[in-house]
Parts: C-alpha cells; sequence; structure tokens
C-alpha cells in the first residue's frame, strides 16, 4: 500500500458558479448580507459543487473508532472498554451520532480500525482492524509506517464510497478513549504551542488530570522532538488511527471535490494534519462547531477557521458537524427557492 | 375589547418533568454536559411540556406586518411600499420565512395589522387591519388605547390558534419598514440606555442614517418621556402594531403553556415589553440568536438570555428564530432517543 495519492491534486473550485451565487444572492428579497453566515456557506458550496444551486440532500458520516495505547497512562476517566462498547452503540443505533444520523436521514457507517478487543459479529461495522489499538507514544511511535498508510488509506475508502454513492457532504467522525490526549499532542507538534495550552478536560478529568495529560504530552513531545518536521511523521507518532483515517478522509474528499463538515476538537486536529500536508485541502473544509473543549479555539485559530456553531457541545463522534448540518441545509434552501426582488415585484434599497 | 387577559397567570412549569428530564440527561451514553445547550434545552421543554420527552413536531409561526408613522422621518432606507410588497412575498411563498416554514413543516399565517395601502385579494393572509400604519411617535403616540388593544389580542389569538391546532412550539416574526427604529426607542425606554447604544443600521443605514435615526428615537423619548414609567404605555407611545403583537404573543403562549423561540432584535424588545408587564412570561422563551444588529446584544443582555446562535443573521420575519428550530428537535431526539448506559452496556466514567 502506497501513500502517493496523498500529494494528488486537491479538485478546484469553481468560479463561475461562486459568482452566480453571488449574483443570486445580491438579487434575494432581504437586505444584502442580511443573513449572515448563510449567505456565505451557499456561496462556499456553490464553488465546491459547481452548481449556481448548490444541494446537500444527501449526506455521508463516518465513524472511525480505534484505541489508544497512551490510555495507559491514565489519561480518561473512562475505561478503554468503552473504545468498543461505543461502536456496539453506534451499530445498535444507541449513541448521540447514530440518532443524529437517522434524524437527519444520512449515509452512517461505522469502521473498526483496531480496538482493543474486537466484536466482528456487530452488523453495520466495517472491520478494517489495523492492530488492537497503537502503542504508547510515550514509549515508542503510536503506529508503524504500514499501519499509518492503512489507517490513511481506510479514511480516503470512506470519501470514496460517500462519493460513489452520490452524497453531496461528508462528516467524519472518532470514537477513541484517549484520542484527546493523541489530539493535543499533535496539535502541539503542528502549531509549536506549549502542552498547558492543548491539554483539557476531554470527556470530564479534573484539574489535577488535566495537569497529568500536560505532563504526558511534554514526554511524549520531548522523546519525539527530533522527528516532527514533517506532519506525516509527526501524525504516526503521536496519532491514532481514526485520527489518520479522519486526515486521510479529508484530502481524499478534497481530491474528489465532495464538501467537508469538519467536528470538533480531534476532527479539527485531524484538520490541521490534512493541511499541513496539503493546504489546498483546507478549500474543502467547513467548520461545523467550537467546541467546550478548551484547544480546539487554538486549533481553529491555526486553521484561521471561524466555526459555525457554539454550543458548549463536546462529545465527538461527528456529533458537532451533524448538529449543523440542518443550519448548511437551510442555507441552501433559502439561497435556491427565495423569490429575487424582480419576481416578487418588492421595491429594492435606495442605499 | 379588554386587556384584563394580560394579567391571567402563566401556566406553571412542570418540575417533576424537569427532574425526570434532568435524571434521564444523566443515564445517557455520553460524558455528564458534553451535548452543552442541546441538553439544557431539552430540560428546559420537558419542564415546559410537562413529559420528560418533549417534542417539537408541530411547530406554529406567525408573522405580523404592519406600518410606521415614524417611516416620515426617513429612517429606512427602503421604501414604506415594502411592507406590503413583502407581505405578498409572504404570501406566495418567495420570502426567507417562507421557504424556512416550507422546509420545517411548519405552520405558517401570515397577519396583515396594518400597511399603509392593504391588498385584501391576498389568500392566506389574516387581515386584522387596525389603521393604515400607526401614526409617527415623533409628533403623537404611535397607537390609541383601542389601538393597542387590538395589537395585542391579535398576538392572543395567533397563540390561540397555534396552541388549539396542536402545535408545540411558537415562533413570532415582524414586518413592517422602520421598525428598528421603533423597536429602539421602546428599548431605551425599558431599559433606560442612551438612544445611541441601541439605534444600530437595521435594514442598512450608513452612519449618518444612523445618527438620524437617533436623533428621531431621542426626539420621540423627549416628547413622550413623562409617560414611560408604564410598559404598557411606552408600548402605545413608542410601538407598533407588530411589535404589540408579539408582545401579545409571548403573553398568551406563557399562559398558556406554549413554549416560545424568540428570534431577533425586534422581537426581542417585543419580549422585553412582555417581561416587563409579566416577569414570569420569561419561562416560556427561549432565545434563537443574537442578530447583527448591534442594539441586540444589549435587549439580550437585558433579558439575562443567552441565544443559541451567532451567525450575522438581522433579516427579521422570524428567520433567525425557524433557523435554530432544528437543533431544538435535534436536541429533543438526543434526549428521547440515545440509550442509556444501562441499555447500551458501556462502562461509566469513574470520575
Amino acid at each position: 500500500m502506497q501513500l502517493d495519492w496523498l500529494s494528488e491534486p486537491t479538485a478546484p473550485l469553481n468560479e463561475s458558479s461562486r459568482q452566480a451565487a453571488e449574483a443570486r444572492q445580491a438579487q434575494l428579497t432581504k437586505p444584502p448580507g442580511s443573513l449572515g453566515e448563510l449567505e456565505s456557506i451557499a456561496i462556499r458550496l456553490a464553488a465546491m459543487q459547481g452548481a449556481a444551486c448548490p444541494t446537500l440532500d444527501h449526506a455521508h458520516i463516518s465513524v472511525f473508532a480505534a484505541d489508544h495505547g497512551v490510555a495507559a497512562e491514565g489519561i480518561s476517566t473512562f475505561p478503554q472498554s468503552v473504545t468498543l462498547e461505543m461502536v456496539r452503540n453506534f451499530a445498535r443505533g444507541g449513541a448521540a451520532i447514530s440518532v443524529l444520523a437517522q434524524q437527519l436521514n444520512a449515509t452512517f457507517e461505522i469502521i473498526n480500525l483496531g480496538t482493543v478487543k474486537d466484536d466482528e459479529s456487530l452488523q453495520g461495522v466495517h472491520h478494517q482492524r489495523i492492530a488492537p489499538g497503537t502503542a504508547n507514544f510515550t514509549q515508542q511511535p503510536a503506529m508503524t509506517a504500514e499501519q499509518l498508510t492503512q489507517a490513511l488509506d481506510a479514511g480516503r475508502q470512506s470519501a470514496a464510497r460517500a462519493v460513489e454513492a452520490g452524497n453531496h457532504i461528508f462528516i467524519g467522525g472518532e470514537m477513541g478513549i484517549g484520542n484527546t490526549t493523541s489530539a493535543s499532542a499533535l496539535a502541539c507538534a503542528l502549531t509549536g504551542m506549549p502542552a498547558d495550552q492543548l491539554a483539557g478536560p476531554g470527556t470530564g478529568l479534573d484539574q489535577s488530570g488535566v495537569n497529568r495529560k500536560t505532563e504526558v504530552i511534554q514526554q511524549a513531545l520531548k522523546l519525539h522532538q527530533t522527528a516532527l518536521d514533517d506532519p506525516l511523521e509527526t501524525l504516526r507518532r503521536l496519532g491514532g488511527f481514526e485520527i489518520a483515517a479522519l486526515t486521510g478522509s479529508y484530502i481524499a474528499c478534497a481530491q474528489k471535490g465532495i464538501p467537508v463538515l469538519v467536528d470538533g476538537f480531534i476532527s479539527s486536529v485531524a484538520a490541521l494534519v490534512a493541511v499541513s500536508i496539503d493546504k489546498e485541502a483546507k478549500e474543502w473544509l467547513l467548520f461545523a462547531h467550537k467546541s467546550a473543549e478548551p484547544g480546539h479555539v487554538r486549533v481553529l485559530e491555526a486553521l484561521e477557521a471561524q466555526p459555525l456553531l457554539d454550543i458548549g457541545m463536546r462529545l465527538g463522534e461527528g456529533s458537532g458537524a451533524a448538529t449543523a448540518l440542518p443550519l448548511l441545509r437551510l442555507a441552501c434552501a433559502l439561497h435556491n427557492d427565495m423569490a429575487t426582488f424582480a419576481e416578487a415585484g418588492v421595491s429594492e434599497s435606495d442605499a
């Protein structure tokens, strides 16, 4: 398996569709700009989809799950068994992202890339097991080169399935006990910010837990410090299978020309890795929400991203992105279905 | 016609349903609090609806339209004819709120309380004409006592129709060229803040236009200064038919026990009047978004309200509330449909 595909070019945006959408927005029966971000979203989607009137009828959600060796350092309040338990919960429809996918009438797939224990009997789960979790990155690189390649490719495959089935937007989600520690370490390496700026409570650490997590990240950054110039090598050493899969899916979406709606902290770190590998990929990323996880705002700043929602969510699984999707759909409906001043016989502003 | 109904008590919240909803949230398969405001919304709705599992399947949208005498002072970039033109656009499905109502599968009604010109041929519009617009409140009170009574009652009637048809939530919207000037004047009178803190660009004034608007408000506040202690008298002197109708609808919703999703600047001023008349009404109000109209944040502060969205919308019509509705519906779906830790066999946190 190769990584050559990562260097293929991203799809171009359609400038004439963007201009057509801008012109349309200016003619709709409302004061210019009065729909705020809903206007800019519709225009960006028009440029991505090469259509003056974009659509998001068919949405695809892939949730990647994997375990993390660094969980041995005691950086989560939940036991590691929860990763597989939640995979089961995803498959049976009881998790937040399962409920959201059903409400949104979205395609929903779960990809188990390596939980410590496996359960191959689960219906509706893609079993793409790489290993029973990553290695503990305070001791050694989280992944081998082959494992990183497999994880990135799993993301590429999900993006390909989403496109082949005719979906209009891709949402990635993640599950993995310990993965805010991995994501925080990656963000430190990619932004140069200190660990205490990026480590947060995750699923619910108290202050002494956050301090412990900060120390674990500092230890890992020290161990790997001479190898953190390259984003792929950084991902291999500090990442997780599910984070690498998200990175691969985002790059593949940009190459295939399907918009991505990025979820919260961990997904945004995967987006930061993707943009570090190919800065053009950013054109295809829409950011759904600002997580309550304190490091997220710093990752968003590094991406120069303005997310749509700020409602204190911090669950992951793709749940923030799924929650924002109806707003993007309404942005399209308003753009496509509102009357123009001429059609409606409404007088225009004299401003 | 009487105003006695305004002093009837608001419906009580159901504390046992609130507690049941809180207990349920704590058992769902997610870290506690990780769905952010979606959790508190579901719990508030449970208390309002008297059900541990609330629902918002059926939503009602009433848009009230009327003209304003103060438009003669040159405080809008749009001609006054636009109010009726937009009523026509609402009825024909071309306006933002029309598109949103259709997307949300909401009941949608338009109530024309008094545009300068009328068009009784319009299908689907409630013709409850009070007068061809209010009087210019820089010269005299905007309304007579009888007109205020009629406008408040029009709102009460809309709330009654919403409840009788079995709706789960009420959204009010407004249309009226000049109505940000009226709303700003009302907000000044109710909060004591100066006009330059509450006057903004509305549909698109430049700075000299905002300065003119500020002067117009100052002139009105001076004229009516001895009569602004009472919220109803303030509403009569500085309000508009559509703003008074919104106020009446909010109070009636609180009395009848149906949740209200409040839109932007003008709707929030109507809410401030409602809460000034009956502070208990606030328990029934959910705030949808922070408008780009600069005075809105000050009105929200006066209401101690935390709106859900902040996406630069400033259109009115109820559009911001309609845009936020899907998030409230997802809050209910997550609350009602997610599995508990016990149901899913997921281990809990040791925190």
